[in-house]
């Protein structure tokens, strides 16, 4: 199985990911806070680029069932019911809703990946999951980091490579590009230590500075969640539950 | 000091590096071969995009005193002296000869960040002695990785991690980009394997297929050469010789 990472958004050359498996991560917030609403629920998320793309989806939508959720600046939009933080995404709030969902970063990315044969969402939550379903899968790989408005990420990087450790065994014949080895590198020498990454991050340093560093601690909880959210026909929803990459591998 | 890495050419956003020391980095083969010419009494280097480029160049400067090198695919460009091996850039070929020099992935670097208020070329060769001008200057810095066809490069951004690392010291206080971090890491890791880092980049590996890994085990020896190349009015000359970042720090 070929890996190829991407460090940003628009790193990923268009038609890079047909007939393959991509994957996006964005760990600060929005594909923790996707993986979290899913888990707590959710029916389906259903990510938009822009704040005014998210009000003309919820027009279109049964009054009740749907919820706005994102942020510009990781800050709340105006005249939305939650944020990007995946703490907002409990059980009592999202379950059984769809959620219209645009961030700076994340939701870009997935609409970037939207060409890939699957395009699965992962985080630290749930990346053992996801690489189980990857190698079910069976195809070629590409990971897509959102980053940092355009900007190589600490975390998203990290994250690859946790997928990338997490795909790895004595049967599986990985042929990483240059960035899924130095992601794997990374990774596993912060492995036991994510929320440390975390705070080390620009982002997360961002993010402490709003008083939002509950945020890092519950998004660096590796494998918390057996779960893969799986982009189909415009929306994210579960594509089952795994336990580990090697229950299937 | 603030210290960015940006992977890739394109990565690098317009107007960067204004008033900021830059640094461009091509370690298999443009920045290796650069150094190791002036180190061998080229009087100047002239980078340039295209091939033609460099034809209509050579035409302007008196016969005798100029080469041209460079290459496409990794192999000399047809008509031109030189290829881009350092191998090929002895004194006898080189000394007191001007080189208009073309390359796919380095000589575009050094034009893209061509705006610096100082643009340093390094490689493993050199890279203590351009952390040491690099400290002297006492600007913020932009390390560019020329990277492999736009995509990240596992030795650029290793070398990049070497140029953290000379820069590094008890007085020194360094404000690092996500990217420099991991760049960081990923030398440390690496240090005292240089040779076995490049063999085990994508870049290294076609290399070897062509032949050339004599190139990857000179491109290797870290701290070689004492030297300092800069760009300075459209030509790339010594700035000076330099024996540790720490002599000056």
């Amino acid at each position: 199985m070929k890996v190829k990472v991407f460090p940003t958004v628009s790193s990923l050359p268009p038609d890079e990911t047909a007939d393959q498996t991509a994957v996006v991560i964005d760990v600060l917030r929005a594909t923790s806070t996707i993986t979290t609403a899913l888990a707590n629920g959710a029916r389906a998320i259903l990510p938009v680029v822009t704040p005014e793309e998210a009000f003309e989806q919820v027009a279109e939508l049964p009054a009740g069932a749907v919820l706005l959720g994102g942020e510009r600046r990781s800050v709340r939009i105006e005249g939305f019911h939650l944020g990007n933080s995946p703490l907002d995404y409990t059980q009592a709030r999202v379950s059984g809703k769809t959620i219209v969902f645009t961030t700076t970063n994340g939701t870009r990315a997935i609409r970037r990946a939207a060409g890939a044969g699957h395009l699965l969402v992962t985080s630290f939550l749930n990346v053992s999951a996801v690489a189980a379903r990857a190698l079910e899968l069976g195809k070629d790989l590409t990971i897509l980091c959102a980053g940092t408005h355009d900007r190589f990420s600490l975390e998203d990087t990290a994250c690859a490579g946790a997928l990338v450790s997490a795909l790895s065994g004595p049967d599986i014949d990985l042929e990483l590009c240059d960035l899924a080895t130095v992601a794997r590198l990374l990774y596993e020498s912060y492995r036991g230590r994510l929320a440390e990454l975390l705070h080390l991050s620009a982002h997360g340093q961002n993010l402490v500075k709003l008083g939002l560093s509950d945020d890092l601690v519950f998004c660096a909880q590796a494998d918390s969640l057996a779960i893969v959210p799986e982009f189909i026909d415009g929306e994210i929803r579960l594509a089952g539950a795994y336990h580990s990459a090697h229950d299937l591998a």
